[in-house]
């Protein structure tokens, strides 16, 4: 039951068995688009409800748009645009005729959204216009399907905001951009590092782009959610202007921010081991399951009498339990099973735990089994599912703690990219990031401002921005 | 701000005009398409709370599947599929490139779901396998555009079922239709009638089809939900084989089940009148709004300081309120607006009021406003809730039971649908159907079977299917 590779010696491997192994997806017969199974729907969901949340807080509301965008609007905003033609995919023909425009289906929805906004925009009244949709998005990417992490359709948000002053604007980035790290850190146990992109990473037509990036065991960095000033421009290209107090026009400042199905990807690759999926328990669709140990009906029905009384007071308590009970699996069997799909804690009932009044529970971030009695059983419980959350998370947070280094010498950030660490390196411009991008393959992640200036690895000319550079996802 | 269209004058417009003042839908750039405001994608999520929870019980999971259906998996079971044909889009290109195949938008995922299912079902052990998911619907649809009603691309839900026996797929197709009626009735106080459709409106590939049907004001009907039983027509055509108990490999029996945001523009044009937007409490993003009264900033700060202790008990209490304190609108202009955005409760709060320590209630279902003392106001508030509620669905009842009348002469039921009526009538097959349809432009919307025999309207035939007609939206 165990997966074939390891996580250690054939990282890449090893994900591709895990993904599929654990039930989380599938491939489907469309070349670069996958299926997500349940198991991972779920953690969708999570994801979801907890910016759902996030968003309701701060005003800011779900509408959908249409998935179709015409080819005339994309024209509109070329500059935009140009970025995603490569991969855009287009719908020419409707029913039996073929349309007299072809539309592209969404790679994002600036356009679409922005032009409509130009109607609904005119006071300051209006102001601030904060709206969110969960949508799927196509890009027809020409490079290998990665499940989670690379398909051609993905399911995301996309936040799409109207200002009336930069400064408003500048706040909604950043409370994006903190509900990403939240998301991330208190819902994915996954640690984060927040800053700015570069100029040539940054999103075609923003002003910046704000990000949060994750580290994977394998020395890459993972994108996992992206929040963009888009500054005046795409309200100069779409008229989304409005009135001030005083009656004067002006142009709206707009930003937009979004994370993807992608998450799902990075959390699973970053916890999980060679027995199989690691879910921290908040996104785990089984938190608890009951494995009753028994020879016979009667054994099994001891058993199964202790196990209910537990699910009760579990399900009480919000805990999502099962129960198997199956008789022509053995309990090894379904150890093994339930470690291979992720589920946090394992209570088993035998005859031995029932004579001593009381259970045995292994928890699958791998600290070792525990009789625990009766009357204790739902704090053990409940304890556990906090304690591997927050073990899950300091394990991950020292592995990225660890991984980073600084280098200022050019070779040393060799050094350390050919180490799967990520490097902290000065550079002072575009074209110093793209000799080491074409030199290593890496790429600058983030940019933090620091206050003293440093030297650039690659021109020696001093800056103060420094790069985090790794490969990346 | 009241409508400039009546309800019982000119339908058509007045519900055109509604859905755009009242905020709920937007017309986009591509034809047949529009865009989902807040006020009614809050509905949309409502439905999906609501089903969702359903389907958990049920133990029916989410997961997503792709988009896109390549044309030689629609080709492998052209008799589903011939149904759909004409309203296929069509993506021929990716990126700069034809595609070598052309890719069908989704206009349903029998096909893309079940070959999949061929992959994950080989015992009984794996039945009954029950999935579900939301997702973006493409028809290419060369009617006109109704907002909500009919648009090229929509929101759904599609359940998709596989059993290892007729039993239990027939089982699931009532549950879920049981579901639809909750959610129609118990959700969006709108009274539907469940049956079966007659063979001509069976969805293609099905044995049998199941319905909820609505009536709208204009005598129309509305399809609001529709459950099939399957089957094995799909099980054979994708090979979705199970091994049985004593080693027989079997076909499932396929079930597959939806309802779309057709659902919100149903349950608009039944409860909304001539001053805008009704919306039964359970789906108004807003439940209750507070309006203080108010000359100066000192009423102002009198008037807020009873309406803060208001909205902190009715938050309390679950319930979505919100305190319209805008500076620039008076009280009257606000109550239009409210009105018209189908706000269930409105609390005003003036001098008068606050002297005689107490704040009026209007209800947007037309009863009188009332005077409620202080310590009497969070009761009445949610007692009112719950009556609107109630009140919505027997109003509608009313009206619904009032338009069926039975006809056993065929003029009765020509006369009945000129009266708008829901016309019931013994009708034998599908060419008498057919005849009906081409005379009066009536379908039948669903069977019930009766156990005495009647009359067809059409051959005199005795038969035991008692039609319900109308026209349908």
């Amino acid at each position: 039951m165990a997966l074939e590779n390891k996580k250690n010696e054939n990282f890449g491997e090893w994900y591709l068995e895990l993904v599929q192994k654990a039930q989380l997806m599938e491939y489907s017969p469309i070349q670069g688009c996958m299926i997500i199974r349940p198991r991972a729907y779920f953690v969708w969901q999570q994801i979801q409800d907890f910016l759902n949340n996030k968003f309701a807080e701060e005003g800011v509301q779900n509408a959908y748009f249409p998935m179709f965008i015409p080819e005339s609007m994309l024209k509109k905003e070329a500059s935009h645009f140009a970025g995603f033609t490569p991969e855009v995919a287009w719908v020419t023909k409707g029913g039996n005729e073929d349309l007299s425009e072809p539309l592209a289906l969404r790679p994002t929805s600036e356009t679409i959204i922005y032009s409509t906004y130009a109607k609904w925009v005119s006071s300051h009244r209006d102001l601030p216009l904060l709206l969110n949709q969960w949508a799927n998005i196509i890009r027809w990417d020409t490079k290998t399907l990665k499940p989670f992490l690379r398909t051609r359709e993905f399911l995301w948000q996309e936040g799409h905001t109207a200002h009336a002053s930069r400064e408003d604007a500048e706040a909604m980035v950043a409370k994006a951009l903190n509900w990403y790290r939240e998301v991330c850190q208190d819902l994915l146990a996954m640690p984060v590092m927040a800053g700015v992109k570069s100029r040539s990473e940054t999103f075609p037509g923003a002003e910046y782009t704000t990000t949060v990036e994750a580290l994977m065991p394998d020395g890459k960095a993972l994108q996992c959610g992206t929040s963009h000033n888009l500054g005046q421009s795409f309200s100069k290209m779409f008229d989304v202007k409005y009135k001030t107090n005083d009656e004067k026009q002006e142009y709206c400042w707009m930003t937009s921010w979004g994370v993807s199905t992608r998450l799902i990807g990075a959390a699973i690759m970053l916890h999980s081991d060679d027995k199989g999926l690691v879910l921290p328990p908040k996104i785990a669709q089984v938190q608890v399951v009951i494995v009753p140990i028994f020879k016979d009906l009667e054994e099994k029905k001891m058993a199964l009498l202790s196990a209910n009384k537990i699910v009760l007071q579990l399900r009480e308590k919000g805990v999502r339990v099962h129960v198997d009970d199956r008789e022509d699996k053995s309990p090894g069997f379904k150890f093994n099973e339930w470690e291979l799909y992720g589920v946090p804690v394992r209570i088993e009932i035998g005859l031995r735990d029932l004579a001593k009044q009381g259970v045995t529970i292994a928890r699958r971030d791998g600290i070792d089994k525990d009789f625990v009695s009766e009357e204790k059983v739902i704090d053990f419980v409940l304890n556990a599912m906090q304690d591997i959350q927050t073990n899950l998370f300091s394990r991950a947070k020292l592995f990225l703690d660890s991984s980073i280094i600084f280098a200022d010498q050019y070779k040393d950030l060799k050094i350390g990219l050919e180490h799967k660490k990520l490097v902290q390196a000065y550079c002072c411009d575009e074209a110093a990031e793209e000799i080491i991008k074409q030199d290593t393959q890496a790429t600058s992640r983030l940019i933090e401002l620091t206050k003293e200036e440093g030297k650039c690895v690659i021109t020696g000319k001093p800056t103060k921005s420094m790069h985090y550079f790794a490969k990346s996802y």
